[in-house]
């Protein structure tokens, strides 16, 4: 399933969790390039430190789930540089070949005993039939491995593969929890390619389940390329939008996934602003009515209380007039004018489906937005009140 | 207890609640002068348009709970101008004497058969000990009616009063449901001073526990002034700073009862800024963590989980080194220099208090900003996702 070129591995370190898989590998051999995007939160966790400053030389990524190792100081950093060498060594390959990604408790410092303990096993376990016991290694309170695939095209009986995975959870907006992605592809696109449709696809997908900059202190995804498809390298032209169109449908797969896995969630809504006056106004409609906590349990119950969206939209600096304001559920026109259009049964029936569609019209200029959402249960502030959850 | 000069009713109209009061008066006689502050929310209610355009004047406030008469449309308008007129004829006066305040499901028309079958019992149960009543018809998902008083002397030997009363419950910030407060006193200030200690008094208070603007449809807070205390009408000097003393003491005191009785909190907790580099960054900061679900469901599970607030922090846009922030939770000196400073026991028991303070010092200018905030436990959303909560 996953591209050719790719090895990946996972073991029970013991570094947080007792009783499953915490530590995961990729290693890419050949190795073409790799790309990478960060978070933008002001308090960045050392491996993001470390991966962002040598993201192009990193054919192999270590993963830890338990610590986040951010907010460790100058400890947090001789972490990784030893983490890097240790590994490296085993890999026969250099410090700077290596990528970092950690997901867990912020201000607590990786248990360095127990990971270089468990990294001969890693190594001596990758396979390129690695991806189910990867792909569970990173999670933390994820309830599921968020896996995505897609065929390309890239000349006529020239193929090849990109497998992307993802861990996510936190309530997505407004709080993602730690973010990590990885993209696993075997087509020679260039790294200027990569990391272009890499910046542009996550600004169409995972952005827009959160807001700009509101991430947090470890988000971070790859893109690796092994150029193992025997193809040409390409940077532009038919490969390249071969290329971006399957990069495409692995993001926004994953991007689903992560909303569908969001703690507790029940209901995967798509909020679509449509009529607003700018692009900026599109998403500031889009995104407060999405946060809203008063929406989101509205939809948890299946309540047609849509006078929670309207105060959102009311509250989120878009300017329209609240008298010519329509409102969709999936195709029924739920709301008229910024009245009720008399179709409550309905849509409370259409609440009840697990992914629905919410369509906005502020009816005031032609920018539109979409993002997607969850609703928001009981079970949300359980997950995340337990100690140290 | 409630100031001279005011007498105040309630009854059970009928309009939404079946086995409660529903529906509240306040009436000022003689009557001084008036002030109020409103949503600022792009869609407001129609007894808001009312009251807003007419505040001044009066004289009276007819408060009903269960429909909000906001988004629905000329029937709205068309409901507050029948109420007031026949609530005038009742009380002899004028329709624009009459103020207007709702709460309740946006997008419900006020049931006006029942409502006005209701006036002449209300009219009829005026009393200057109506206070108990009146404070509980104007509750909706709030658990306790929320009322504080001040006794203040305005020149040796002469002393006047100020009471108040109000509804919030909602999860306050970030989305605070209809707000609405009442404040009562027979000291003769003089209207400009009434609606600038209240505009000043509302920044400093009830602004504190939501973001600008952020604000339902109905949002009103009213200050009437009966003048029948003892003494000169004042606009300045001693009286009016000891006027002002004695608002400042009943909204600080109305906004705390507010957070307390937020939907399912179980604490209170003061969140201060301190040490950003201007006023705006200080309020983003403070009003970030405040808002943030993460850290109010850890406050939930009294989990000393710090970098929570660090994340939301490095997410704010306030300017700050990571490695300089320092965090107190009461006294306990949590986190220093942006790591862990082995309180963690200590924080967990101070954590299971009521109400604590949480101290952030940023390190990097001289500005402060305060604001207050309650848990994030699971019944808040129970009870927010009922139908038609």
């Amino acid at each position: 399933m996953i591209p050719k070129g790719f090895r990946l591995a996972s073991v029970a370190a013991g570094l947080r969790y007792h009783d499953r898989q915490d530590l995961g590998l990729i290693v890419s051999t050949p190795f073409h390039g790799a790309a990478g995007v960060f978070t933008l939160n002001l308090c960045q966790a050392a491996p993001v430190v470390w991966s962002k400053a040598r993201v192009q030389s990193g054919r192999a990524i270590l993963v830890n789930a338990g610590q986040a190792n951010a907010q460790t100081g100058e400890q947090g950093h001789k972490d990784c540089r030893k983490m890097a060498k240790s590994l490296s060594k085993l890999l026969n390959l250099f410090p700077d070949d290596i990528l970092l990604a950690s997901t867990g408790i912020i201000g607590q410092p990786i248990n360095m005993a127990a990971l270089e303990k468990a990294l001969p096993e890693l190594v001596d376990s990758l396979s390129p039939e690695g991806e189910e016991g990867f792909s569970r290694s990173i999670l933390t309170t994820d309830t599921t491995p968020k896996t995505a695939y897609a065929r390309i095209s890239l000349a006529p009986g020239f193929k090849a593969t990109i497998w992307g995975c993802a861990k996510g959870s936190g309530m997505i907006a407004p709080n993602l929890a730690t973010f990590l992605g990885f993209i696993l592809t075997d087509a020679p696109a260039s790294v200027e390619l990569m990391q272009n449709l890499l910046r542009e696809g996550a600004e169409a997908t995972f952005n827009r389940v959160t807001i700009d900059g509101d991430t947090s202190t470890n988000d971070s995804l790859f893109l690796l390329s092994s150029g193992a498809a025997v193809t040409s390298p390409f940077s532009s032209g038919v490969k390249a939008k071969a290329f971006e169109r399957g990069l495409m449908k692995v993001l926004e797969s994953l991007a689903r996934s992560l909303v569908l896995d969001g703690e507790g969630a029940t209901r995967l809504v798509e909020i679509a602003v449509k009529g607003a006056l700018d692009d900026r106004q599109a998403k500031l409609a889009a995104m407060t009515v999405a946060q809203s906590p008063l929406v989101k349990t509205a939809f948890f119950g299946c309540d047609p209380n849509w006078g929670r969206v309207l105060a959102a939209l009311g509250r989120s600096g878009a300017t329209f007039d609240p008298y010519r304001v329509d409102l969709n559920l999936n195709k029924i026109p739920w709301v008229r004018n910024g009245m009720d259009n008399g179709r409550e049964k309905e849509v409370n029936e259409a609440m009840s489906l697990r992914e629905y569609r919410l369509t906005i019209n502020l009816n005031v200029g032609k920018a539109v937005y979409t993002t997607l959402t969850c609703d928001f249960s009981p079970q949300y502030v359980t997950i995340n009140s337990s100690y140290r959850s």
